[in-house]
Parts: structure tokens; C-alpha cells; sequence
């Protein structure tokens, strides 16, 4: 069967999901957690077959970690279950509750948004994050795992499909997609994948977004920025660049640029480089830059770049209005600091910077939903529809509009006979 | 000057827009209602001569009359605007206030989309209504009315325009497109425009979806659905039919096939014929129906057809079940009725059935932003991502994520050395 036929099968299960009540929905994760658990032998040998055959194709330690499924893994994501069956229902919540007239009672009712596609590249423990996420917002998911992870991903999947199922889940809960041709099939089938996350490379979600008529959630690039603005703490502001450009390199919320204020720059550009090249970071600038500090010099266009290395790009900007328009501009509207002293000058760039963070005087670093206390992360969003920063379990839900009546008629409204009086419903209440 | 350059300095402009104060938000609204107001010879004036050469074109009387803008349509753009001025500032609300830890306080603000780019047929009162709802909003409009209405359109943009900028608005708040080919330039404009709303047929609105990255809000058909259970009450169930075909037949809420249980259908069919036909109705449906009442027998895949017109599509399910799945199959997701006495049998059809609005015993009519109470209709969203069902200003917000700390560093958390307390603060507090 090919992925499309699949796929409008799992579409017509993805009503009976939605129903499931929650503690279906708890159970399921349980049984998943325990069958991973138990099974732990199966997993790591599977992987480490994956491992080796990934060895002999010459694959560098930077992705050879991140293909990786140990005790250490397994010890995160039956981490992240338990903490997922821990969190409040998402579906179900009454949003709007309100009586149009006497008899005619209108609810927003929160509900899953269907079937979710995720295309991930790598990293084998995304499968399992993301179907218990699915799991407990009553999705069906789709999922397509890098090549590298196949084994990994197969018996993965298949441990916890059985799982759930065996707990009342529909088949058509979850489906494995196995082969490369299927992402392009998976991509077309938006008229039954309501929503896509991919997750891996720059590139890799680029195409995806490209590719397809399906809504996106996530995001390309993470070109983040710190705006060093006049009036800075020298004490703070050393330690928020070396954190947000060292802590994790390869992280989307890791600074790529730093914009400094010309009444600042003489004084603060040397203490800058000092500290950043001390902690191993290598500095390209303007002509400007290098003029004051030892840097490559680099064109205007390069401020577009993501490193995700220990480089960084620094600019001399007039003011706080020239920073912001540099943000907007060769930004990826992820998140973005200012360093300031002044409140005033805090919440002027903070509404000014259309990104989905905007921060004072603490690092980009922090933009991730199990920071922000979310308890769970779908991911960070930089589109600004549906969901927009760290993306925490309400990402993966929408609402319905629940209208009962008594027999009413639109033409009694029309023509003046009756006439609506819109008062609000107790939400407590319930339906 | 493309429209591609002018969006992008547009696009520039929308932070300015986006800060702006509820006051001066308000005031360019009754700047341009005034405007609109004194110069309503002028703009009737333009529409008489489009109306004179849509004439000649030899357009149906239907068209003509969404062409025409005369008192009647004045009175009702005025009054919107007049409405939108009363409505509370949709932007800067806290949705999340929290403290992460000691002195790093977290809030989730509301603020404009952006830049928003309305396509339109036909209807020139369209163009004030989208453009008031973002001034509102704070969002940057660009607009492209139909061709048929040039004339009207340009003199309604320029009276807006000048209104507005005389109260402080950017230049770059509003921008018309003029010509026809400018609709696949501003398609393109996927890096610039945020959000896109289509108004207009069927066949329009699939194109704008269907040649476009930029996100569409909005409904290309409006197939709806009445399920007749077997436990109705025909004094309900004959009016409710009637209003939700016959009202407004054009509408896409209107009825466009009718589902009878079986056990329903021997006695429930003559009489729906009857006040169908009276209502000058005419009835398509199964050969199973055909046997039980005179109809022209129809195929299957026909039941994805939407009439706008006083045409019924009708057929006999097994139970809920089967219209449930009938109805998930080839319904356009937008608004469907079930007609029972029986709760249990309600709240089962609304859990199950995949729409923006799922009822219970009155006219799919109903499903409209006005009737909602929502006081401004952005449209009605079939999409489940963002907006779902008839959207009101809230469609046209998102929100950010502004952090203040005071010098807060990744690596103190990642070490141990410090951990969140995650504390909600009082968001009536403000920033």
C-alpha cells in the first residue's frame, strides 16, 4: 500500500483518536513507557547495528552522536512520557462558552488538530518525543526518521505502536514511513496531513517548506542577535554573549550577530573581543569593526549566515533604530537581545523587533520551551500563524465550535423577530 | 515601483504600525469614516461609471449587484467601522506573565501579523471593511480589489489612505494593487507578506491557495451538512432544513446535502419533500431516495458538489456513524448540523465530525462572525492551523515572547548552579 492510501486510512481513524478520553490517552503513554523499557536490549542492539553500518559510510561525530540511542537516551524520553502523562488534558477546554440567545448555547471547545506528519533527520529519540506528544493530544502521527536510524526507528516504533494499541488506540494512531520516495508522497497529501514538523538541517526544513501545500511548524534558520545599546553593564553583558554564543553552538537560539552602539563601541568592542577570544570565539566584522578590534573583515550580505559554530558577526549601528531595522532585515525572526540599562530603550526595541523572543539583558539561549516552563516542546516556531516561539503542547490542538439549539432558524434573526443578546456562560460549567 | 519593491517597504514600515497607540489606532478609523462620509458623491460618482461599463461587459444581475456601492453599502461599511472603534485594543494583551526565576521575567504579548495582503472580486465594500480591521489590528494592508470596480476601489483607497496618514499612520499602512498580473507578484511575496485573506468564488480562492508559500485564512467551499437522527422532532427539523438552504442560498453556511437515518427516512423524506418543494427547492438524491420520494437520481462522487442555489443533494445512512464518515469524506470541514433529541447522540456527532462548527438542532446559518457575537468578521477559516470557524479581530493578532532578565546566563542552569522557579505573575499587573 502505498503512503497516500495509508495516510487516508489513518484520516478516517483520526476521529476515534480525538474521542479518546484521557485516561486512554495516560494509559497509552504508560504502556509505551514500559514496553521501552523492557524491551531496552532489543533497541540498543538495533541501534548499534545502525551505528556501525553509519560508521563505515565515513559519517562525522557530530552526527554519529546525535544517531545515537543509549541508557542515557532511553533515561530522557521515558523522562519526557512521564512528564507528558503528568501535564493537564490539552483537549476538551472550554475557550468561549455563550448563550447567542435563550436556548442557543455556543461553546470553543479545544480539540486535536488530526494527523501530523513529522519528518525528522537523525536523532531517533525525536520518534519517541513525538508520538507520545501526539499520543497525549490525540493526533495520529505520521512519521519519517533519517535513513541512518532505520533499524533504530523500526523497532522503536514498532514497540510502542503495539503498545498503544494494546491500550484501545485506533491502527491508524501512528504509521511508519520507511522509504526515501515517501517524503515527496508524504508531502502532497494535503488533503489529509493537517500539519508537518520537520526537524533537523537548515536545508532540510527549507525543502520541506518548499515542497509542500501542508502548514509547516518549526523553523529554517535561527539568526539571532544582541544589541549592545549605550547604556550598558559591562558585568552583565561579557558573560550573556559568551553564554549565548558558547553554551551550544549548534543550537537555532545561539547568537550569530552582534550589534553594538557607536557611543559604545571604543569602549566596549575591545573588552568584547578579549572575552570572546578567550573562550575560543573567532569575530568577523565590518571594515568599521576591524578597525578597532583584530577581526575578518566581512561584506553587509554575510549577516544573513547562521554559523552554528564559534564564529560571530559584529556591526557598529547608530542607534536602536538602525539596530532593529538590521534585525528585521537579516534576522530569521527567532530571538533577539538588547543589552541596555534603559527600560525606555528595552520596550522600544522589544516592539519594534518582529521576532517571536524578544529579550533584555539575559542570553538567546533561553528561548526553549522547557525554560519557559512549557513541560513539553513541539518545537520553536518562527512562522507567526497558528503558533509562534517555544511551541508547547497547545500547538498540536485547535478548537471546534459546538452550537446547540433549540429548533432556531437564521431567517426568525433576519427579519427582526428575534434578535440575539450574546451573554456569557459559566466555562467551569462545562457543557 | 513593483509591487514586490513596495511590499518590502512596506514591510519596513509595519513595526512603526505595529506600535502604534489604540488612540491613534481609533482615530485614523473615524478620520476615515469622516472621510468616506463627505466624499460620497466622489466615490458614488466612480462607482456609477464602473457600474456603466460592467454593464456594457454584459455581468449577470447577481454580479452587478456585489459591484454597487450606493448609501445602503456606505451606511454598512460606516457603521462597521463605527462597531471597530467600540471593540477593546486586541494588541499588547498579556496572555502568559511569569516569573522563570529571581529578576528573569517571562510574558506573552499580543501584536499585529504584519503585513497582510487581501485579494478580492467584486465587492468594493470589502476593500474598507479588511482595511479598517487592520488598522484596528495594526496591521499594514495590501490591497487588490477586482477590475470591475477600479474606479471605486481607487477612490476609496485614496480617501482611507490620506484619512489615515493624516492621523500619523505610515505611508506604508496601506498599499493598492492595481493591476491583474500584480496578483501573482504579491503571491511570490512569501519573504514580505505574512498572511494572505481571499474573498471571492470558489475557483478563486483555490487558485490563491494553490500558488502560493504565504499562509491563506479563509474557505474555498462550504459544503455543509444536516443529519436527521432517528430521534428528531419534525416540528424543528422542517424549518431548520428550509432556513439553512433557502435563506441565503449564495452563502457557504447554507445546507447543501441533507443525510436521513434509515430508520428515519420512510416517514421523515415525504414530508421534507414536501416543504422542501414548497420552498421551490429542488431534490437530488440516491436511487434508494428516489424510490421513497421523486428526485433526480444522483452519482456518489456528487455529494462533493456545493449548489449556492435552491438545489438539496439527499441521502439515506445506516446510523451516525455512516453520516459521521459521509460527511468527514465529502464535507468541506465548514459547519454541520445534527437534528436529534437524544444528547448523548449530539455530543457524539460533535466529537466526531471534523468541522469548524458542529451543531445541534438549528440552520447551519448560523456560523457567522456577527451571530457569534464577535462584533468583526475577519472570514471563515476551514483551516484547522491558527483560525478555525468565523474569525474575529483575534485572527489578525499573534503574539511574542519578551523576556527581561538582569544578566542571566544558559550555563547557570545547565550547570546546576541556579533553576527556575517557574511563578505566574498577575498579568492585570501589565509589563
Amino acid at each position: 500500500m502505498d503512503i497516500r492510501t495509508e495516510v487516508k486510512k489513518m484520516k478516517e481513524d483520526s476521529p476515534i483518536m480525538a474521542a479518546l478520553p484521557l485516561e486512554t490517552r495516560n494509559q497509552a503513554l504508560e504502556a509505551a513507557a514500559k514496553a521501552l523499557l523492557e524491551n531496552k536490549k532489543k533497541i540498543f542492539q538495533a541501534n548499534k547495528e545502525d551505528m556501525e553500518a553509519a560508521e563505515k559510510t565515513g559519517l562525522g561525530q557530530a552526527v554519529m552522536k546525535r544517531l545515537k540511542f543509549d541508557e542515557h537516551k532511553l533515561d530522557d524520553v521515558i523522562k519526557g512520557i512521564q512528564d507528558l502523562i503528568s501535564l493537564p488534558d490539552p483537549l476538551s477546554r472550554i475557550q468561549l462558552a455563550r448563550e447567542l440567545d435563550q436556548g442557543l448555547e455556543l461553546y470553543r471547545v479545544t480539540c486535536p488538530i488530526g494527523v501530523i506528519g513529522i519528518i525528522f533527520e537523525a536523532r531517533p529519540d525525536a520518534l519517541v518525543q513525538i508520538s507520545s506528544l501526539c499520543i497525549k493530544s490525540g493526533n495520529c502521527a505520521v512519521l519519517k526518521g533519517g535513513k541512518e536510524t532505520a533499524r533504530t526507528n523500526k523497532v522503536l516504533f514498532n514497540l510502542i505502536h503495539e503498545a498503544v494499541m494494546g491500550c484501545g488506540l485506533p491502527k491508524g494512531c501512528m504509521l511508519q514511513a520507511e522509504l526515501h520516495n515517501e517524503i515527496d508522497e508524504l508531502l502532497a497529501c494535503d488533503d489529509c496531513v493537517d500539519l508537518l514538523i520537520p526537524r533537523g538541517s537548515n536545508q532540510f526544513v527549507r525543502y520541506i517548506m518548499d515542497h509542500t501545500k501542508i502548514p509547516v511548524m518549526g523553523h529554517a534558520d535561527g539568526v539571532c542577535h544582541i544589541y549592545v545599546d549605550e547604556d550598558y553593564a559591562i558585568e552583565k553583558t561579557l558573560p550573556i554573549i559568551v553564554d549565548a554564543k558558547t553554551q551550544y553552538t549548534a543550537a537555532c537560539n545561539a547568537v550569530e550577530t552582534l550589534l553594538v552602539n557607536r557611543k559604545a563601541a571604543a569602549e566596549f568592542l575591545p573588552e568584547a573581543a578579549k572575552a570572546l577570544s578567550e573562550a575560543g570565539v573567532k569575530l568577523r566584522g565590518t571594515k568599521e569593526v576591524s578597525e578597532i578590534i583584530p577581526c575578518e573583515i566581512m561584506e553587509e550580505e554575510e549577516f544573513h549566515r547562521e554559523y552554528l559554530d564559534l564564529i560571530l558577526s559584529v556591526k557598529i549601528v547608530e542607534d536602536l533604530e538602525e539596530a532593529v531595522a538590521h534585525i528585521n532585515t537579516y534576522g530569521s525572526h527567532h530571538t533577539d537581545c538588547i543589552i541596555t540599562e534603559n527600560k525606555a530603550h528595552a520596550l522600544r526595541f522589544m516592539q519594534l523587533v518582529d521576532s517571536a523572543g524578544v529579550y533584555q539583558n539575559c542570553s538567546t539561549r533561553f528561548a526553549d520551551g522547557f525554560r519557559y516552563g512549557f513541560g513539553a516542546e513541539v518545537g520553536i516556531s518562527t512562522g507567526k500563524i497558528h503558533a509562534r516561539g517555544p511551541v508547547g503542547l497547545e500547538g498540536l490542538v485547535t478548537y471546534k465550535y459546538k452550537l446547540f439549539g433549540q429548533g432556531q432558524i437564521v431567517g426568525d434573526y433576519a427579519s427582526g423577530k428575534k434578535s440575539f443578546h450574546f451573554r456569557d456562560l459559566d466555562k467551569e460549567a462545562g457543557l
